[in-house]
């Protein structure tokens, strides 16, 4: 999936116990760097004081030795981020660190609060000051306003009020507090390591950092680690889980673990589905990689169609990517994919995408894979037609920008310049991951929490 | 005055009402560079969005052409800071920038609030959230939950709490208000710059841009600004002015006008009583460059003793010098100042500071006029003893590290190795000024406002 | 092909008679970044003054709008490079420019010079000085010293007493001369771009500018490109051509055209013979991403193993990684790969790698998938056994560090803790390429050039 | 003196002997910044690696703890560059290493070649490649092209053919030499550092680093510096000595001892020999800060007018200072000099400056004096009228730029609109030399050295 699609969300990391605890929060930070390219930081505590580094930039470019060396302390947490808006960017990246009547509180989080704006506005009412625009901040304030003794208690009363998608993490002078949505949208998991714990989006953190994943943590639950251990709570009103099914269809590494189940698999279930149902008679079957890999892989081991790596990607395109003078036209998607002509040409080719956007990209890849001599080009697509906005952390744009919200796969066909166009149906998906509840919102516009009125803003 | 004595206290500056706000408001922070290198930043508004960028380093560094043509709009306010602590320095680093329930809001902030810890722990008491150490948040926090319906009622009300010394530029988003606290401890000028106006912290801003010098900001004026022209209020209760005789001293630039006076005058003055108050015989009087010079030219007059510029500084000294390896003994002052032997040679030398604050430096340079080979060394200090931290805005060590506080001349003679050392007297030093009210707390441990138990922060 | 195995070779571009000819030249630089991460450069000239910017870094972040607006004209040339030694490695980075008495000129070049040492020996010992440690210095020095008056005899003088492989672009103030060593190691190929004409490593780099490929300049030809239109010549006594069968192993992308071949073609077909070659039972066939991708579709057509992709590559593996503290142990290849164990779990894995350098990162990927799971792992090499370092452009270790130089295949097998190993013998690669001549002498030994005594530093 | 005079020039520095060479070597080079702000760099040797660092910046900015330390080795020399000229720019810092037939070799130099252009010309007709425009690279050549077996002699071979002015320091694998032309034009000293010796431009680094002075380097002379001591050669034919008499009045720091005096001291005597020749009624007598401070307290002295400190300067100017937007209007010498207006009103004002080039700083500056009140300005020149460039080392502008060389001094009077203007005699000026020989080209025209014809470029 590329350029005109939505942005890639969050990704948190935690790690509780362990001498060098930034340095393994900026590995998994590094191994989740896929889900927010934007920025990155890291906020760590020796007990005593906080320390706070985050920046603009990709992580392995925020932050160095003696950085690192400076996030002192066995407790520290970390964002990626993928967004910059608004000229106080710096201010919108993650950790958060406050200072409150309960102490020194830090937070990071993944998801999106969707009555933000109300909660928000009846802050700065009552004499809240915001001095950012993100979600994180108003969870802050709602702790600091409330009139429990225990943090604890006064965090769950707290997110009580909030509706939509938080896979968060807390860090107090002395502990680490994994919190996920009572709907569970984004993931969240729990591993062990060396003598400590750690929490992350994904299971790759793990991996990398060779911690052992112990499990997820579930919709609902608080996980607090302290000095005694790990103890669990389920403090809030407990509602039908809401998983967000884009983790499998596009967001989550493939060799991660989400919401019980390696991506890989799902993905590639997907795929095969995708070919039972939209069958072609066709030469090659190519992904648009990286993100159509494994469905790619699926869709050729169900249609018997020769699996060919015809598009090649540049992934060298960083942050930094100058578009060349006007006087040379617009690159686009050429920038990242070109085709291999020896392989394309005079071939039936399907062409395996996760999802269509706004359908400027498909229609570019048609095109150049036309040019490349493809005499036939089906796409297909690893997911049901996207209609609607997603309002708990993914950037999508606005519904009349959703190409499959205003138009017929038929009329999405003609646009792309397609051959034939087929998506996964709503019933195929479903089956592919056992008919499990999920949240489908962007598919069917039921979405699980009720929203404010008109379009909210997206974050992360 | 070098290194081992107060760090220098804040800058500020706004400008109202022209297309070029921001840059005129970076040539204001520019020529207000003495009062803070830390960092600096500058906001501004369209009258919509505000923009924002401040960092760390020298006015020159941190502003780029493209960076200040991103600062829109035809108000703009900046600052300058001199200090940098904790890890979360940037945080501190201002204006600082909030939402609050009155609207958009950005202020920068010269002085100290004393009563500041208490303010700060009845806010987190009550629900208030801080994101940095800054006092600055805490005005911002007063002003968000005072119940006023006027932004300037609100100002008023929660100013009116505060005890200390604030030179205060709030902007709106279409306003610009101007504050001094009642006792007028540090200064602030009104300008008037082509369609609009400028408030600054020294007239030297105004003197670069080409603005009419109006007149002071009175102690405890509130000067709002907006397209209706200039409005003044005096909401506080009427105190004696107490302005800080230390601008005179040493902070302020010699060409500006502060509390009505040129800085040159005063000091030169100093240097004259000085000299009547302790002569000596002597063959040349010398300052320690730069902020002696004026003192010394006094002494000069007075003394009919010849001003020889004995002691050549470097100007290079940047935030990023490198202390050379271990192995290479401690430079100190030698980095800023080397003497000019063939003056000093065989000379009795009378070296004429603004002040002495650990006596480390002082000392430091005796050795290196004796080494020069002076035959006599007479110190002159152009001010009183310093014996009591400053809790008004200037950066000063704890009591028990200032050597006039625990030292009698005499001693202190002896620490630096000095063959004489003198004093301006108290009486004296009033006498130059017309015995107008002042702020001498330094001096005599006189703090106008109460403060709290303890020893506070000292903040800019 | 990851870590510890060849570094990647250079590549140059270089584009004539465009008013956008740097901005030409860095997208192609950008579609060349595969075979150079460590520093580029770009040269232009008004045909007057010479523009030159070159930095370490990737192409993406070392140049900027406004670098780019002043490397002025409508001639530019721009290298890639791979590796930074020594201290003075920016004066190693190229373009390089000279004023000789020919006038001024700029160099990029790709190969490796095997005399250079001596052509450098006797220039110094006549007087010459070096600044850098590029073989491109060396032609530079030849030309100047050559008497002919006009510069293509020079250079073709100069070029005459080399030995070795060189693709190179020259840029005068009026020209721009495309030149390949007469055994045609390194690939160049020809293009036209709008008004005018472009060189480039591979022809990767005129699909994203949109040029047309032309054709490839010929072993042993040089091309002058001026306001006369191309001219060509080839001067050089005519030996077979022996172009580096590694460009079809590993080095280029599969999207190019090298040597009149898509790469993707020969690669894939490396995998077939692989797959005759060396049958194995077993479940599942996976790449070691991503150069291994290609040949892995090709093992897996002919053995009906199903192909998986079931270790995945972060790419966001930048220049400024840090590895963690020493406490946490070596994390060495896991930082780029992680297996997907529901896909590895209980299978019998065929891996298939290109080549296999010392061994070590064979044996890490082993015990990863063991780790994962596999049942079985055996492990393909798309190419024989590497056996000896290459003279020509790639920096291989030195002969004793290649695993099979030392090693049978038995041995390595153990070493790499594979359940077997099969290599592409030497007779079915060069069927694949049609049993065409090639350099093939880092498998059999047979350096097509005499190089000198010892083992010659190798240069991109 | 400001903006629109004479670039400074180059400062160079080096260190035998001891371990922490490259920390001692940044040192003097901060201390000698002022003759030259625009790039540096350090080289140094292990005694078999050479390791080099060197960027556009101030010195302070340039290193940092970690390039220090990488700079190993015992031996290490450095420069500071004033001037940025041509794409080219970074190969212009010094020092400059080269591999020649004589071994590894670096250099810095001080000074201009006049006959530069016609050796590189030959060099350059005979073969000779150059990838700098610095005079230093021609030095090189010399060297590699000379056929005597030893460097000394080469050394000494090639700087005979030299016409013009150099103070070099040579850094081989083993020694480092210093040299200074036959006129000893510009200044170089030796001194004793703990275990080893230094050599530098002037005595302030010495000062610095707590070093020894030993001498000046000698007019001709050679210090050879290796294990076996310092050897010295004076193999050149013997001129008269023609020191440059502008490192007395403007460039060298007046802490220096430049030509066996004290700067300080001649500078006061050209002030006060000033006074004599050109007497004027008035009430105060300031400097243009820094440079004329001294002159001013000489013509104070025997004029018993007396001595204010008028101008103030603000020392934060920075290369990265933004001109404010267009609709700002210039603000010239503003950025840098602010009068005091209170010392200024209504006074008879003598100013005293070391040289008017264009004579558009002094226009700017009797502007801003009338401005801030004064009755009468008198310009006094410390030095006589400046009607010819310099060939040896100072960045003047041509011959026609120069005021005093086109106009008489009461035209110029009239175009910087001053009361009267003075000059120093240039006999008056002697007497203050003891009547010493000196280079006073750029007062007289009498070139002590053939140049070529035309005008020479000048570098450093």
């Amino acid at each position: 999936m590329i350029f005109d699609k939505f942005h890639e969300e969050c990704g948190v990391a935690g790690v509780y116990g362990d001498k060098d605890a930034a340095n393994l929060v900026y590995l998994s930070l590094y191994s989740l760097q896929h889900r927010g390219q934007e920025g990155a930081g890291i906020c760590s505590t020796d007990r005593h004081n906080f320390y706070l580094h985050k920046s603009l930039g990709l992580v392995a470019d925020i932050f160095s030795n003696s950085i690192l060396k400076d996030l002192k302390g066995d407790i520290a947490i970390g964002h990626n981020r993928y967004s910059t808006t608004g000229a106080n960017n710096i201010s919108n990246t993650q950790p958060i660190f406050a200072e409150i009547n309960k102490g020194k509180i830090a937070l990071v989080h993944n998801g999106n609060i969707v009555n933000a704006s109300q909660i928000k506005k009846e802050l700065v009412d009552s004499g809240s000051i915001f001095m950012s625009t993100t979600d994180s901040e108003i969870i802050i304030h709602l702790i600091a306003r409330n009139s429990k003794k225990s943090l604890i208690e006064a965090i769950i009363d707290s997110l009580s009020i909030l509706k939509g998608a938080f896979s968060l993490i807390f860090m107090t002078e002395n502990s680490m507090i994994g919190v996920r949505d009572p709907m569970g949208v984004r993931p969240l998991v729990l591993g062990k390591i060396r003598g400590g714990y750690i929490l992350a989006s994904e299971t790759v953190a793990l991996d990398l950092v060779e911690a052992e994943f112990i499990r997820e943590v579930e919709p609902g639950e608080l996980v607090i680690i302290d000095d005694d251990g790990i103890k669990s709570l389920k403090p809030f009103e407990k509602v039908e889980p809401k998983p967000c099914i884009f983790e499998y269809i596009y967001f989550a590494r493939p060799d991660s673990i989400i919401f019980g189940k390696y991506v890989y698999d799902i993905r590639k279930e997907f795929g095969k589905r995708l070919a039972v149902e939209n069958p072609v008679d066709a030469d090659i079957v190519i992904p648009v990689p990286d993100s159509g890999v494994v469905a790619t892989l699926g869709y050729s081991e169900i249609s018997k169609i020769p699996y060919e790596h015809g598009l090649i990607r540049n992934h060298y395109v960083g942050r930094t990517f100058i578009e060349p003078s006007q006087s040379i036209r617009h690159f686009g998607v050429k920038i990242k994919l070109n085709p291999v002509p020896s392989i394309i040409r005079g071939k039936r080719v399907v062409v395996v995408d996760d999802s269509i956007v706004r359908g400027t990209t498909s229609r570019k890849i048609v095109k150049m894979l036309r040019e490349a001599g493809a005499k036939e080009v089906h796409m297909r697509i690893s997911s049901p037609p996207t209609k609607f906005p997603c309002f708990y952390g993914i950037d999508t744009p606005t519904r009349k920008e959703l190409i499959a919200s205003t138009h017929t796969i038929e009329e999405i066909k003609k646009y792309i310049t397609a051959d034939s166009l087929g998506y996964l149906s709503l019933k195929g998906m479903y089956e592919c991951v056992k008919n499990l509840p999920f949240c489908d919102a962007c598919f069917t516009g039921n979405y699980p929490t009720m929203y404010g009125d008109g379009e909210s803003e997206n974050k992360c």
